[in-house]
């Protein structure tokens, strides 16, 4: 069933869309209030395909806009059969030292809670292997909450390990701002 | 001492200094044959600064060729108020769907052991954090090994919290190329 749903990159006119799926993701987190994306904004940081793209985009070849670095983002969008948004992946592009390669990360995989269980999130996954593949890229990354295990499962069973040895360090907001001017 | 030295983006001809950055890091991680990288890959996958360019450079307005998913990093290079190389920053730009921005992500920070506890290491975090709010970004992420408890008290020092509750997921190598055809 998977194989029959159509992947392709997200065009400006789908940020509606975009934000639905968001806004989707937020209240499953139950972060609903955390959502603070807006069509304007995500208009300007996702680099889209064109509007006049027809059909089907393979990832391999992806036709958008370039990436940048006020606009990093690319977004696929994953539609049932019969043409109805189903889930998206939102991802960027990352990088190996150690191979001196490219790579992609994967920001937010979401499958919508009454299409799930058709194998559309490993569908979204796969595309973005061939994509990462194609490219001749290094790895495909991405987090999930450690309380996730049905999750963390799954994606061992695709082929994926835990960087369990590493933890994320962040800084942002005021910190972030603190931050730049720590040696003024 | 950390606001004398020089920061610049890299350029080209700096290659074969990076790549003798990389592996001092892959030797000081006692992971020396990890490493993979080349003149000629690094050249091929990172965005350098002009190789005309003089004087330091402030990364707010990084003055490098455009990133893009092929050559999506960036590379920092500090070197002594005396001009003798000291450490580098190499990252690229990750995306915050729930704010529709982009920002930071740090790769390989790195300060060579005979020049550590000169604030270096801050001193280049300052630089990218700098970058981040210029560009009206999001966040300044990194991933640290757990066992490093001293850079992780350090960073969070300095504003960093760790994602505790996140573990990171990871498809490379066969595990990658299966996973592009595991819908075929």
């Amino acid at each position: 069933m998977a194989n029959q749903a159509i992947v392709r990159h997200a065009r400006k006119e789908d940020c509606p869309l975009i934000l639905q799926l968001i806004q989707e993701l937020a209240d499953y987190e139950k972060e609903s209030a955390a959502n603070q994306a807006t069509v304007p904004t995500l208009e300007a940081t996702i680099a889209f395909a064109p509007s006049d793209a027809t059909g089907p985009k393979t990832s391999i070849t992806p036709n958008t806009e370039p990436t940048s670095s006020t606009k990093p983002a690319r977004c696929l969008l994953l539609f049932t059969p019969e043409g109805e948004p189903a889930g998206m992946a939102l991802y960027f592009y990352n990088y190996s030292t150690w191979r001196a390669k490219p790579g992609i990360y994967l920001e937010d995989l979401f499958v919508r809670e009454t299409m799930r269980g058709r194998g559309y999130g490993k569908r979204l996954l796969v595309e973005l292997a061939k994509e990462t593949v194609g490219m001749d890229g290094g790895r495909l990354d991405w987090v999930v909450l450690k309380w996730n295990e049905p999750s963390i499962k799954f994606y061992e069973s695709i082929g994926a390990k835990a960087m369990s040895e590493w933890v994320g360090m962040r800084v942002d907001n005021e910190g972030l701002q603190k931050l730049a001017k720590l040696l003024d």
